[in-house]
């Protein structure tokens, strides 16, 4: 790949404003997401001890999703699942 | 919905250590959750400056993808895109 006006580092060029910003961008994103993954693992952690406390996962997943939709949301999502259950001939 | 065996709250029952510990379960990842969109909303607030000051974020995200890959992966990704693109007439 031939990279037409940019250089690869700042320090090869002191008018290369752009990509030295467009890096800036780049990084910061990086750290973040960085951050998102350790919180990501902090909740498996704390599902996996869950776990082996005898708890299910999946259930506590889908408590979390309910608790997170406001009241009438909840009742909207409970009666269409019920709805669709029938129709599917799932009870 | 009747909850047989245990009680809404903490308050109502000093035996019921089993929806103590479950509530603190579920809060400790709903703390996490909310942390984790907070970043999540951070990155959306560094795209939204790099768009703003004329950066295409599409291609800046797949910078970030391409720069958390090993080289060989990284190598590997790029030859089969290559591959895939003539597969299809792509180019």
């Amino acid at each position: 790949m031939t990279c037409v006006g940019t250089t690869k580092s700042s320090s090869e060029s002191t008018g290369n404003v752009a990509a030295d910003q467009l890096r800036l961008f780049i990084e910061r994103v990086e750290r973040l997401e960085e951050e998102k993954r350790g919180i990501a693992d902090d909740i498996k952690d704390v599902y996996g001890e869950a776990k082996s406390t005898g708890y299910d996962t999946k259930v506590m997943k889908e408590i979390v999703k309910r608790r997170r939709m406001e009241g009438h949301a909840l009742r909207e999502f409970e009666g269409l699942l019920e709805t669709y259950q029938c129709a599917l001939g799932m009870e």
